[in-house]
């Protein structure tokens, strides 16, 4: 499986402010290419704490990339992923609306009514349980990849993104730097959870690409 | 006054790890350019919470940039300047020691008696007092003007960059993003403070440079 994290954030490494409002970091010509690589992947992933606070629908907005992908045999869109151990998806998400499948990664505790609750109010429902409290992403991954997702796109958020980097799954991480400050000691970060105190992942820069008045980081995972 | 800020941060914003050990974010070629930035500088600027977690000694590592300042009538390290609200720098910290002058920021109410104990302590020192609990930094910096520093660089910590941001008084921000994850939500960011959550400042991207495995980012306050 070939894991990208994709996300966009200020020149301080915030990706909103301490409310956890969306900030436009990037613009449009970054906007384009969020697009391209989700209608490249088979499946957007994000974390539950993006789903609540930004309700996304992770679809390919581009009418052009989503007539390619059914040209090419697939669904308009790729699939959606939620990492949420304990199943607080709303039921009235975006993101488990009829638009795409939705494979929801939850923890074994996970209280079997919620479950219960979004099968019947999402369209398409996959749900994966793998680990106790947390979602074991390890396993949840190699379930997802069993299930023929070759390419995934995670898109945040900083919790899910340390989780990701911590499981050593991360192949690729793509950072859009935007021109601005956010500041906050409690803003979210591109990489918050615990934080590594050793044996920091190395990365080696791919390419650099100015685009929006910032740059786009391609970095490899691995030295 | 000319205000650069300068740091380095891992690929997900962060400053050191969340125990506020340092980190080898850059190599070679960005501590280099470092120490010319230094020399290039009438004063260093640091937070008292970076000499309290690094007790770093800012002064020129170069001997020929040394020469360079005294061939110039400089004195042969540019002058130290802490922001310490409450005069918490230790006695027998390197910023104070007598390698170079160094000014002490204070509020009002940081206690006569530990200002008393660092003019003892101090090779070279001069405290500047501008606000009440917290120093005040547009007056403080007003008063490094008049001493003479027309060029000081900023080199952290985070929540020194931020106040200064918040107050308006950034010019220049260089970073260099260094190929490594960090990762914690409570791990030193490039911006800490509250943090905005309207009028984010603006920068332009001056100029983008591959080094040390990473990328030195220059961006310009304002739009």
């Amino acid at each position: 499986m070939n894991v990208v994290v994709n996300a966009a954030m200020s020149a301080d490494g915030k990706l909103s402010s301490r409310r956890r409002e969306q900030i436009a970091i990037s613009g449009e010509t970054d906007f384009a290419r969020v697009d391209r690589l989700r209608a490249e992947s088979d499946a957007v992933v994000v974390g539950v704490g993006t789903v609540l606070a930004d309700d996304p629908h992770l679809t390919v907005k581009d009418a052009a990339l989503r007539d390619q992908r059914l040209e090419a045999g697939d669904p308009a869109h790729p699939a959606r992923v939620v990492v949420d151990s304990t199943a607080r998806t709303p039921t009235d998400a975006e993101v488990i609306d009829d638009a795409a499948k939705t494979y929801l990664l939850v923890g074994e505790s996970a209280p079997a009514e919620r479950l219960a609750e979004l099968t019947r109010a999402a369209a398409d429902l996959e749900i994966v349980t793998a680990g106790e409290e947390r979602v074991d992403l390890e396993a949840a991954f190699g379930e997802l990849e069993r299930a023929g997702l070759g390419t995934v796109m995670v898109e945040g958020g900083g919790e899910l993104i340390f989780s990701l980097f911590e499981a050593g799954l991360v192949d690729e991480l793509s950072v859009f730097v935007g021109p601005t400050v956010v500041g906050g000691r409690d803003a979210p970060t591109l990489a918050d959870g615990k934080g590594f105190l050793e044996d920091f992942p190395e990365l080696t820069l791919e390419a650099v690409e100015r685009m929006d008045g910032g740059v786009l980081l391609r970095w490899a995972v691995g030295s």
